[in-house]
């Protein structure tokens, strides 16, 4: 059956780095393993350049009727003064929101071969595994009133509102809980209870989702305490749920820590559609568009192709594809080749379309 | 000239600590040194259980009237099902706002004897030296709307509102320009501009302000890059300016990193008043109550040590003095003294009222 993926590859290295997902995806359709019918987009600065918007309607339709978004990243300085409704950034909230896509997915997996990258000392983050579970479709990125008023004696008052409903914080708590239930059997919820209102709600909530499941070990933690635990012993957690604003910063701390942020992928989901069961996905890299070597191609690949294997697994069932793919970007990162972002002594420093082609040729053997 | 001070010790390890303290202001006040009245007041847990209340009228007006507030800890499992609005944490939020102490500066250092201790590589961190100027008064703790709503349909809705007006980022802004003056003249502000309206203006007032102070480096960074930077790379970072919550948490993983989270102060300021000039301030240490080892005598003093000591310098000017805590903090630690949070191999583990007599021996010599 033929699946269809709508490409947005962005700015910055976002189209360097998407051209490799691109040629594997070519690949496994020669090869009858997959069936995907494949369209590229515009979005954030290439869009507004070519349609002043941070993405077009039609762009945003075929978005909407694609069965998984493939997203390279947004952003730079040449569009750092567009108005704000249309900076990159809009692009990438408004896909988030009109997809409905509120489960993002952002494993912190240390990589062996790359565990001296990190900051942390070694015994820290050798083998570490976190999932984030992060909100992505409510709380202060989208509530009412945001706006900056003028109060018309040389003062403004900025406001954003930060807003959960009962059934957003539930669905959420959901899926971290059946995620755990996929590994360790524990969660630990992150919010700040002892400060906001929606830190309370978010608490009472989870707790309650946590009823339902038993055999999973529920732990509340405070934003603050999440993260500085995440740099004093982040093998402690397993699965952290949270809210849009916290799962934002806890997640580029999870991901700082492995050393391999050029390397994590994320995967957003939908809820189920109640007729077919299919639910909206969206999958991208962890990092930036990283303007400062764009267009030079040695940017690093393994984050987006990673984001494709989590569309094989999550959108596609295709779960023994998803561990191929996998295990070549262990296999190449194991003989040794390296992009300059993650560059070790000893080893190969080879630039992105060397490590894409690496990555493909693995799959092929 | 006699000066006040009022004590509020809180809860868990806040007493012991404070007790050490004390005995560093009597010697003090025994030589004539300095010539401090003190009282002692009750917050958070411990005032609940005396009053019901997480402070008092009584004690809330004494800390109102006192030129300076030094604060320990408060919270603790056993009032983890107070009532809302009683729980431990309301006696610092109230405190915070009725004094008006907007400017909260975290220092995070260091200590050259503990560089061991950080997660991070030693060379990450050796030398560290950030200053974190947090904004203590405005934002999502205090907004309003603050509230949970029943929907009635099953479901509720929590409202928490961030908001900040011009003239609070405008003064925070100058505070942290203020030091940066007196350190390495660069500032980095950290928002969310691209997310949150507040972070536009927040960027925006702190840009205006920057003019002023041409001989400034002033650095735009967002709060979840910043959290990835102090993880990556801390030394890149003097000055860090933002809002209450990213504060919050930028400033736990500062202090994280250190390694000596049991060593760092805090200073809270206010205005300076239009009349006296004199700002009120409040002083208290970053790390908290510490219930699962309150009452055993291990506890570490030095961070609350350290926090009279920058009430010495900021609230009376007795520079030279605060030197010499200081000076007799760090020639305890030369001299191998560790308490359990810092325990070394080939180090002499000793109790929170022994290292306390160790740096008031320290300053008797
Ligand atoms: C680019 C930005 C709007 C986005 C966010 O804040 O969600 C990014 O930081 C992320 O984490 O995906
Ligand atoms: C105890 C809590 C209310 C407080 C805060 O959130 O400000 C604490 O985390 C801090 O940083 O001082």
């Amino acid at each position: 059956m033929a699946h269809s993926l709508f490409l947005l590859p962005g700015d910055g290295i976002g189209t360097e780095i998407m051209a490799e997902v691109e040629k594997i995806i070519a690949w496994l359709n020669s090869q009858g393993e997959t069936d995907f019918t494949l369209d590229t987009g515009l979005a954030g600065g290439a869009a507004y350049d070519a349609h002043g918007v941070a993405i077009s309607e039609e762009d945003m339709q075929k978005a909407l009727a694609a069965d998984a978004v493939i997203f390279g990243a947004v952003g730079g300085p040449k569009w750092d003064n567009v108005p704000y409704e249309h900076r990159p950034e809009a692009a990438l909230l408004r896909l988030r929101k009109e997809l409905g896509v509120f489960a993002n997915l952002r494993p912190a997996i240390c990589y062996p071969a790359l565990a001296d990258a990190s900051s942390l000392k070694r015994e820290l983050v050798e083998g570490l595994d976190i999932l984030i579970v992060r909100e992505l479709t409510g709380g202060v990125y989208f509530g009412e009133p945001k706006q900056i008023i003028d109060l018309g004696n040389g003062q403004k008052r900025a406001i954003d509102t930060q807003v959960y409903e009962t059934y957003e914080i539930d669905r959420i708590a959901r899926v971290a809980f059946d995620l755990a239930r996929t590994r360790k059997n524990k969660v630990h919820s992150a919010d700040k209870k002892n400060v906001m209102k929606s830190g309370v709600f978010w608490d009472e909530v989870v707790r309650s989702v946590g009823k339902e499941y038993p055999d999973v070990q529920l732990n509340h933690i405070l934003a603050d305490n999440a993260a500085m635990q995440l740099v004093r012993n982040p093998k402690q957690f397993d699965v952290m749920v949270t809210d849009n604003l916290f799962g934002d910063i806890l997640s580029d701390v999870a991901a700082m820590l492995t050393g391999s942020l050029g390397m994590l992928p994320s995967a957003s989901l939908g809820a189920p559609d109640p007729v077919s069961g299919k639910r909206k996905a969206f999958y991208e890299p962890v990092h930036g568009s990283a303007p400062d070597i764009a267009g030079k191609g040695i940017a690093n690949p393994i984050a987006m192709v990673a984001s494709f294997a989590m569309a094989l697994r999550y959108s596609f069932g295709m779960i023994e594809l998803a561990n191929r793919v996998e295990a070549a970007i262990s296999a190449v990162l194991a003989d040794g080749l390296r992009t300059g972002d993650i560059a070790q002594d000893n080893r190969r420093t080879v630039g992105t379309e060397e490590m894409g082609a690496a990555i493909l040729g693995k799959l092929k053997a």
